[in-house]
């Protein structure tokens, strides 16, 4: 029986790596589900950690994704990347795709990759720091599968559509953002079942499509977008632009063909970099320091910036390691020891 | 003494314009300023219809605008279009811009037009509407001037940043949304105010940073960003974005050139292409019919889609004219008379 211990981000990443190669991922896909996985928990993410591993697995038993897929970047000179992800994990997807993306922004000042026909589960921020770590702005999109009416609406139809952006400061952590359209994630919701509490109300909607602060009902039925219509817009929009636009699935395509939210839907997504600093030419003004005048004057009036709480976890994992339940460490012995077959 | 009419939006489009040369600004300019006040009154958008003009021309008036200016569009060959407004009004910079951002937007797949130094005072919805009519998929922000505090502060600093999209839809309307990342428009709070009633929680702070139902106070306060905590940062990256990315001022910095929250602010915008059919080239399906599938999926379940008002009111217009009260054909005749010495 394992007991509580601490894990530094290296030996975590190693461990994750090999269960995906257990399971029998390629050596690429795992490595890259691995960084992935490990920033979540560098991060004390833990939605995003690795409580991510039985939903890949469970995806991956059910024949849903390609385990050794490898993703092909085509990059025809213009604006746009686009990477086939196979039918692949999201994660070796953009890897492969991000040095052409940074590559066309800097020739172009403004550029887009597409990933197409990946399986997703991971969070938007990764990719965003990515892009701020080589000095580039970055946006990106993708729907999920559909758990959202839209405002005014009564059933599930959006999905829970992530949006994150990325701004380059020097010598720090980037400005990032990464939130999904939802006025509450899935998972808040069903805190608020286990604990018998009722949810606020703008949460939900039950089955049948009336207001509900009771979880269960809620899980039954549909969640509702932040800030009523303008949050259902940029909902479409994401829609539009991760689905349609790039040739891909919208969330509700996307769970027509899986038939089921609990395994992880396959879709595109969206990436927008821009060139801060080619955007910026010519003009009066350092756009970066401009920049922080800007956010000493949110944190100035005592507002804060986003994924701050992040950035500290991190600064404590690269210290001091990332501390594991017990529970967390017998989970990833299991899976490392019995791969697919530690599944339920 | 006029007395309640209509007109053709020919005839007023010739009006406004009649005004802005009277008032001194070129033929150029004042056809561009005509067209989009005209566009505002013909969608029953009366917030940007002639309304709008007294504070054009008091900005005139005042010497903060270049009745004359001849916008520079330079495209470099990049996915960058910059149009240097030389401190003249937006609309006609737009219309400077745009065929090159459409050129480059369907060469390259994506493309952004960059205004730099324009005075603002227009709704967004026209421009992505003009990109729309090209087959072309639009996202449009500017800051404005501070007036918004900070999920979590407790003074102005974003301004109420607008951020608006189109969609294509072939033979109809395209999908169009525009909105203030404020909870509310100034304005309605100012409609409040005047029937003497109180402002819905969460609409704004007063001068001292706590919230306020008061209109009054909230006037002298701030407002506050729709959707809490991620319409701030929508309202954060809008700043970023179409402030110092493009070099040119956020909401604080554009205020504080200006002095004054009366008269219309100058600064940049940044409005952002899609070629949809080039993104979706090689990939199974068309776009634009998927598309279709999920507005219809959204209207089926008794959701709106953004704009259809405006639409309904424009159809109206186009097939019987757009109704003006006496008041403001006789501050048409006023304005066309006097110029800028028909102001207060």
């Amino acid at each position: 029986m394992a007991t509580a211990a601490t894990l530094t981000i290296t030996d975590l990443t190693r461990r994750v790596r090999a269960i995906f190669q257990k399971a029998g991922l390629s050596v690429a896909q795992s490595a890259a589900m691995a960084r992935v996985i490990a920033a979540g928990e560098r991060d004390a993410c833990k939605s995003h950690g690795i409580y991510r591993i039985e939903g890949c697995l469970r995806t991956l038993q059910a024949g849903k994704v390609v385990p050794d897929a490898e993703p092909v970047a085509v990059s025809d000179g213009s604006a746009m990347v686009r990477v086939d992800a196979r039918c692949g994990f999201a994660p070796l997807a953009f890897e492969t795709g991000l040095p052409l993306l940074a590559e066309r922004a800097r020739m172009l000042g403004l550029a887009a990759l597409v990933i197409n026909d990946c399986t997703h589960f991971s969070a938007l921020w990764p990719e965003v720091e990515a892009l701020a770590e080589r000095g580039l702005a970055g946006l990106a999109l993708c729907p999920s599968y559909s758990a959202v009416a839209p405002a005014g609406g009564l059933r599930p139809l959006f999905g829970t559509n992530p949006m994150a952006f990325g701004w380059p400061r020097p010598d720090r952590e980037p400005y990032v953002f990464d939130f999904a359209t939802s006025v509450a994630a899935r998972g808040e919701i069903e805190l608020h079942r286990r604990a018998g509490r009722p949810i606020p109300e703008g949460w939900a909607l039950d089955a049948e499509g009336a207001p509900t602060t009771d979880p269960e009902r809620a899980l039954a039925g549909a969640m509702l977008p932040f800030g009523g219509h303008k949050g259902s817009a940029i909902s479409t929009m994401i829609e539009l632009l991760g689905g349609p636009m790039i040739g891909d699935l919208t969330s509700a395509e996307s769970l027509g063909v899986l038939g089921s939210t609990s395994l992880l839907p396959r879709h595109g997504e969206l990436i927008l970099a821009f060139d801060v600093q080619r955007f910026a030419a010519h003009r009066p003004g350092d756009p970066l320091a401009q920049a922080e005048v800007l956010f000493d004057a949110i944190l100035g009036q005592g507002a804060r910036l986003p994924s701050q709480r992040r950035f500290a976890a991190r600064a404590r994992a690269e210290a001091e390691g990332i501390p594991l339940t017990a529970a967390e460490l017998e989970q990833l012995d299991r899976f490392e020891r019995l791969g697919l077959d530690a599944l339920p």
